[in-house]
């Protein structure tokens, strides 16, 4: 399956001096297929359903329609979904779903290659509105609400944002008064900040929203809790409901988002989606979990999925992205270098591998760590693995990988737009139109920075409670560098007990970092090192007032959510790792040892400056990191590159950009036909220099 | 001028554990006017005029035309730019313009703020199309083709870019041959990778256009002349000529990009614009420049002139994304930290300040740096600095400043919209459009990975000069750490022996890091070691083959490209510290003083595994360069934010995004005077922990 035509490398020296290593004669084979089905993971049918469905032309995005007539469109590919059977996996089987949660991601993923706007837009109808449905409701609501919700017959909005709070969900300002003379609840919108905002089906389509509001009755306010509310019939807005478009985005225009507002709404006493509280008749409540501060945990928690199929779009688009820039580059040639009689192709540039190689190895190293998500998903969901430890386990886990793959997609995005030059910017080669949909990725669903946040103060109270008891003379000498096991992991998401077996090592020069112990020790040790410092610090807010410990937190803010980053890069790493061994074929595992390879050291290279200070590298041996990248691992991968893309197994209509289907070699193919012909021909002019030879 | 009324800092710990700095009430007070004017720089009149029509709403961009409607729009906009005289002043008097080359691109450069695509179309017409006529034709074709060019009545196109060659001009495919029979250039297509494509005005409006091709004459190829070409008549295409149009892009839709192909097409002899080469009626050629490859290079160093205009354009743009996000910034408030009464103001938490502060820095020194470049640009076009060594001065400063600041604008501007959230992402807060429009500014009018490879080629072109002569053990020795004010001064560029006075200082560890002196030896050390580093590794190639030397140079192409923008930086922050001198305001010269630190040191933080790898900071310095950014510069700048950005002095008909406005504010003190107001009623509910106090 290779296709090395374009191979170009024969010795000559590098940077180290060395003779470069073209790919030799004894190069191992990358095998697609059976690269393919690994990646296509457990949910490879929901996958593959998924793709058979996108390439149907109906559900593609078309270029330059209205903002009226894109919204229609995706309106009208929902039901095409709806009638291929593509939406309600996740529902229960006695309402027609399949009771199959890690399927039913998989498959709104692979959405992405069709619209974005349809899959966000999907994702609302289903995974927003009915999920709280399903997931805050009691059986009344699922069998009231939810036949409508599935069929479509009930469009509806997810109201949880509001103007003046996105991710901050528990400061929202809309009410829900329980009046017991009339046994209902009064949506009430106090203010401009507290107007519903940038929910999608509000604009337009929505008959229904469920929308999250303090709840309050008799005197007292007890969080926020969800209420199914009618808002519109065919006639429009029903009374008391009022709202605005938002008009145009910097993408996804082909979902209606807009604002909604309540004007004491009356909705009756049973539309509180009353799983984890309740309001009886006479307006006393009762809630199965005590603390408000569990409870709303517990309700935004069952919210998790939003969270876990952004991460896995991200990686379906980077997936799509770099199949376009690496085909290009496999043709597109520019410049002479090596071949005096040809133009080098681009993936033969060492810059150009740069650019596109690593964010190779990084959409590798995404996918896989993904596919640990959906997996920690669908344990939770489907109750085989749902004790209170794994649901953290999964919300820290989803707040640590979609920061990572959402940002990281934009710069895959952008980058191969970039490496495709001019022809990336044209809208038919689609990288502009993606990058523009997915642009919102990293603040909706919680934003990337405020998650990052989560999960250092979740690793922050694992590191907390691992050294209770510890007094701080021993906690001193262990922060000092001799960490190790000890350190994080019972932060529940990997156990650093089965990986680093050598007690302190981590504190100690990596004397190698080619091997795959050396970049785990390095990668892990930094985790470790950075909560630690950071832990080390913060002990102090303990003795001051709440200002001022805020205050320090904030001038550690920034070391803190980079701790978060380290972590959420090692889980990438170990998910890649993991992976590794569930390849067989030797010839595959080998090259993808080296994308791992190249995915480890450059998170090394990244953070370089952090390993000399802490002593975890000897500049001898940081200098090695690059060099080994630059002058083995992208020479030895540059001729399985198109192999590595090919092995996403996109087909053309999920494709679609005329710059990837082979027009550019046709194209450069034509030229150099043209140029040989007149040479042997003798019609081709001399050039000025030998005028008279 | 300042507004303080956001800041909240109070004495609490920072990581260093010193007291944190608040702004203390000697804090140095910004003059936002005299900031203002000298950001305006030399040319600030023609800054203003362009900046009065901008606030004219026919010139805005409007959301959600159609492409044709755009497109229509922005030619109307032509119209009314050439009715209020804004677009002349780069053509001669005598015809009705004003020989006012650096005025001519300042203004140009402020209509970003209107609509990109207005302004590359103008560019497209007067600056691109007529330049080509202006500089490569002489007065015969100044007096022909310049009057309808200027007034409008022949929209035209810049025919360079092809298919098959965008940055790599030498290589185009098109022919012009010379047909002494009838006194005619034959112009043709040979191949489809020889179209010309993405040329704007040639999708609908252009009716001639400049088109660069191979000149053949006597069965001898001279390369690459610029000749005139009418393209179309009110009937559309001329007889031979057709074309495509480019549909629609990623941005700039309101430009008709694109292909044009000629069957044959002839133009009149003296239709070749001939200032750099002519061809007789016989058929024999002539040019004042013998040497083809600096024929060539002088050619299109005529039109550096794109490149200087995208310089300044980014830094507008920059500047606008920074008003609104610092302005909302400054307004939004989520979560509660230091004050458990009120929500934090975002600009208040170290992470926003770190997202948002280093780029205000960073725009001030792009902004400071394109003042130099327009100088340089003047000087040439003027004639008043126009020696070779002049014009290959301002190419090579071009080169180096466009791509870093036309990267920096779409960081910026991601940044801008992140920070902003949800609302950062509606279109009528316009910072996904300017990105969307921005994005192609990275790769046209010069790759930037190209340029900086230019950039590259030059330094080292001089270091090899410098050493000519020198034997290799002294070169070697200089190479170890003692390059100093020998290294590369000759780039015209920049003198270091006015600024390293301390000959091989740079190869020494630097004591401190935070003075000027410093950051200038840590940046200058920097990039006269990367230089000499990537020298002495291609020093081999002279003994190579063309292709084993190409290999050679491709396997350093990667810090080839690194040491150019390592100098790119430098002329920044030079640039900056220059600047501090031209205020006379001690207040605002101590708060730039602090930008320039930041930006200088955040440079430094950037390139530390360089730093500390090349033992010129120890470790204990390395981590005090964070240190001091997050403990001292971040606070002290903070307060001043906002006047930082009211310094670009921009009207509200530029701003134009409403959650720059104030609005934000007014939702958030609206909601807060609600919350205090029912607190005082006692009507608030009471909070479910303590509901019975």
């Amino acid at each position: 399956m290779t296709r090395l035509d374009d191979r170009t490398q024969t010795p000559a020296k590098n940077r180290s001096g060395d003779a470069l290593p073209g790919a030799s004669a004894e190069a191992p084979r990358l095998d697609v297929e059976t690269l393919g089905r690994v990646l296509l993971g457990r949910w490879s049918e929901a996958r593959l359903a998924s793709r058979a469905l996108t390439r149907d032309p109906a559900l593609h995005f078309v270029d330059g329609l209205s903002l009226d007539e894109h919204r229609a469109r995706v309106t009208g590919q929902l039901h095409h979904l709806l009638e291929h059977d593509a939406v309600l996996r996740a529902f229960p089987t006695r309402l027609g779903g399949h009771d199959d949660h890690g399927g039913n991601i998989a498959a709104f993923e692979e959405l992405v290659t069709a619209d974005p706007s349809l899959q966000i837009k999907a994702g609302v109808q289903w995974g927003l509105f009915g999920s709280a449905v399903l997931h805050l409701g009691t059986q009344t609501h699922h069998d009231a609400f939810l036949p409508g919700i599935m069929s479509l017959d009930v469009p509806g909005a997810f109201a949880m944002t509001e103007t003046g709070h996105g991710s901050d969900v528990a400061s929202i300002g809309t009410t829900a008064t329980y009046d017991p003379e009339t046994e209902e609840f009064v949506i009430h919108t106090p203010f401009r900040a507290a107007w519903k905002d940038y929910l999608g089906n509000a604009a337009k389509d929505g008959l229904a929203a469920t929308v999250f509001a303090q709840l309050i009755t008799n005197g007292v306010s007890h969080g926020v809790h969800c209420f199914y509310v009618p808002i519109r019939d065919k006639n429009g807005f029903l009374p008391g409901v009022g709202g605005e478009d938002d008009g145009r985005k910097g993408g996804l225009n082909g979902i209606d988002n807009g604002r909604l507002h309540f004007d004491h709404v009356r909705i009756p006493r049973t539309n509180l989606l009353n799983r984890y509280g309740d309001v009886a008749p006479d307006g006393s409540y009762t809630s199965p979990i005590p603390s408000p501060g569990r409870r709303f945990f517990t309700m935004l928690g069952t919210l998790v999925q939003g969270r876990v199929s952004l991460d896995g779009a991200a990686v379906v688009a980077s997936k799509l992205a770099l199949t376009i820039a690496v085909r290009y580059g496999s043709e597109r040639r520019q410049f002479t270098a090596s071949d005096p009689e040809r133009e080098e192709v681009l993936l033969d540039y060492q810059r150009h591998q740069r650019r596109l190689l690593p964010r190779l190895a990084t959409t590798y190293a995404m996918g896989f760590a993904h596919e640990r998500l959906l997996t920690a998903f669908d344990g939770v969901f489907s109750g085989e693995h749902a004790t209170d430890d794994d649901r953290q386990d999964l919300e820290t886990l989803a707040a640590a990988l979609k920061p990572l793959s959402t940002w990281n997609a934009l710069d895959i995005l952008q980058e191969a737009r970039e490496a495709c030059g001019g022809a990336g910017f044209l809208a038919e080669n689609r990288l502009t139109q993606l990058r523009a949909d997915l642009d919102v990725y990293a603040t909706f669903e919680g934003d990337n920075t405020v998650l990052l946040q989560l999960v250092a103060k979740r690793l922050l109270g694992d590191y907390s409670k691992r050294f209770r008891g510890v007094d701080a003379r021993t906690r001193a000498g262990l922060v000092a560098g001799q960490v190790g096991q000890t350190g994080v992991d019972r932060s529940g998401l990997r156990q650093l007990a089965q990986t680093v077996t050598d007690l302190g090592s981590t504190g100690r020069s990596v004397g190698h970092v080619r091997d795959a112990e050396s970049q785990r020790q390095l990668l892990t040790g930094r985790v470790e090192t950075m909560v630690a410092d950071v832990a080390l610090r913060l002990r102090a807010a303990a003795h001051l007032s709440a200002s001022d410990a805020a205050r320090l937190f904030d001038a550690n803010q920034d070391e803190v959510i980079e701790a978060a980053r380290a972590h959420a890069e090692l889980l990438q790493w170990e998910a890649f790792t993991d992976a590794l061994g569930r390849i067989d074929d030797h010839g595959t595992r080998s090259v993808l040892t080296w994308l791992r390879d190249l995915f480890g050291l450059g998170l090394i290279e990244k953070h370089l400056a952090w390993y000399l200070i802490h002593g975890r590298l000897s500049t001898k041996r940081a200098v090695s990191v690059t060099d080994y990248i630059d002058d083995r691992l992208l020479p030895r991968l540059r001729p399985h590159a198109l192999d590595l893309v090919e092995a996403f197994g996109f087909a053309p209509e999920q494709v679609r950009a005329p710059i990837a289907t082979g027009a550019e070699r046709a194209r450069q193919d034509e030229a150099f036909a043209y140029v040989r012909a007149q040479h042997e021909s003798g019609a081709a002019p001399r050039p000025e220099k030998a005028p008279h030879r």
